[in-house]
């Protein structure tokens, strides 16, 4: 009998069960598998395949459906490395599997058949061409084949390693030392005062693309200590209460997005000019105005100012705070 | 002017700043370090160093004072390891740093002066030998030098790596790739049903002792599911809703303790035996009687239970749920 919460009918009601990549409900077997499970895997006439090739993923599209599991063979035109697949997990029975292809996306003799495309996994979460679980699926795959892929040789001795377990870890043929996926939890916090919260650009973003504040969580820091120190790092804002709100699973590589609400002890703002275009406070009504595309607008008449697409914390951080009086520390 | 928090008057607040290694106050500037930090650094009149042997912190006692943090020259004598080493941060504007020692612990010919002792990071932790700050510093050069001699050799194509930024990363002269300290979020839960408790005992406990169950977060998972597939898998109890309480950064070797409590929806136990000796509910009062060292006696009259000892945020998670209402869901 598959887990309990891979019923349909069990509803988580935490706020990261309805943030994108966050739906995997594979039965994952993590503990009880063998060194062979891919092989049988592979065998299994229900296997299903995802394919990735830098970054993008193997659409097959029926009509205005798109299809993200394939079954083996369909994916022997796109150069799979079918000895470098990973076993994810199993749905009613049937292994799901993930394998690396070699193919170029963006080279430009690349031929595809009319019913293929290479999604970026970004536009797959935004249009939703697949399934919440799919998505969370999908997530884990691109997580684990890309620490694969910077693991095939032993830290600590140089050594060649080889994958166990379908994939939960890597053996060193050398000096014999197993390791382990790699998950960096990073804090992303909305900073919130009394009617208005701190929103700040990286030279990265968009034009008029403004997001809560985010770093990775160092060695020997408390979520909250790590959220205090990168507020301040890059804002010179003071934080005082720190509230978990969310995780979700980030697959840009393999990080654990942890999102918090931080209570501004100060007003002024020291921008870390290295690290952000601009930082600023929004009053609780100038961020309704944006998210309802009710904002200012710049001389192009284009919107001066937008928030992170709905798949990111960042916008669930801001719109359960301005919505839905989320964050609120009075 | 050194950063808000690193004000003494600044007591946060949440219960992640209770547990046993949070409380690093050093200003890390790990931003804004040049790659010879480390040298300047050594050069620092008002340098200290803290050394560390295989899990080993060198101790000098003066009387019963302990003190870890050492200037240069009285590290000399433990075969410090000065290019291996890592600054952490400044305090007051002096600048701590962390060097392995190549010595040997376990060595029985080992003769160190009579008031120096080499502690193990748990006993330092429990007995109290360092400040709250001071254990905080011990848990970030643990884990960061934990991780350098994990990372000499880069993993995409096994060239040699060398520190850069005093610590904060390794460049592979090869590939020139960067990598950045690695920490694994783990999620440690105690799981609540109504007026009793949930807890397992690995094989590795020493005998009697009972804890939260925990497990490492995997590639696409958020905190909740991971509370849910580990309580499931090793204990077969079913968790509704998942409510974070503290982390804890645990150095061993580098691990974000993410503790929560789950809302237990079955009551029977299904136990993983490969994982666990034994998983059982314990009442409130049972865990009263057990903290206040009231509990059960076995035939040699020694406690048949107890829980970890209070450095660890297992122990945290029980107490404040017994003692302080903290997990009830109802």
């Amino acid at each position: 009998m598959p887990p309990y919460f891979l019923d349909p009918n069990f509803q988580p009601t935490e706020h990261s069960a309805k943030l994108a990549f966050s739906g995997n409900h594979l039965d994952r077997q993590s503990e009880a598998r063998e060194d062979d499970c891919v092989d049988r895997a592979m065998e299994h006439s229900d296997a299903q395949f995802i394919g990735i090739a830098r970054g993008r993923v193997v659409l097959r599209f029926n009509g205005e459906d798109a299809i993200g599991f394939h079954p083996h063979d369909h994916l022997s035109d796109h150069q799979p490395r079918w000895e470098r697949a990973i076993l994810l997990g199993y749905e009613n029975g049937a292994p799901r599997l993930a394998v690396p292809l070699g193919l170029n996306p963006d080279d430009e003799n690349l031929v595809l058949p009319d019913d293929v495309k290479l999604v970026d996994f970004r536009s797959l979460a935004i249009q939703k061409l697949l399934s919440h679980s799919e998505l969370g699926q999908m997530a884990q795959g691109a997580a684990t084949l890309a620490w694969h892929s910077s693991a095939r040789y032993c830290g600590r001795c140089g050594g060649q390693t080889e994958m166990k377990g379908g994939g939960v870890k890597r053996h060193c043929q050398s000096c014999k030392a197993d390791q382990f996926p790699r998950t960096d939890p990073v804090v992303i916090m909305l900073t919130v005062r009394g009617d208005k919260c701190l929103l700040g650009r990286s030279p990265h973003f968009p034009p008029g693309m403004y997001s809560a504040l985010a770093g990775f969580v160092e060695a020997g820091e408390t979520m909250e200590t790590a959220v205090r120190r990168e507020t301040h790092e890059e804002s010179g804002i003071h934080i005082g209460r720190v509230r978990y709100h969310a995780t979700q699973p980030w697959p840009f590589p393999h990080t654990l997005m942890i999102g918090c609400y931080g209570e501004a002890l100060s007003d002024e703002i020291v921008r870390d000019e290295g690290e952000l275009d601009d930082c600023r406070w929004f009053t609780r009504d100038e961020i309704l105005a944006i998210l309802d595309g009710n904002g200012p607008l710049t001389e192009d008449d284009v919107p001066q100012f937008f928030t992170p697409p709905n798949i990111a914390i960042a916008s669930r951080l801001v719109t359960d705070w301005a919505r839905n009086g989320e964050g609120q520390f009075d």
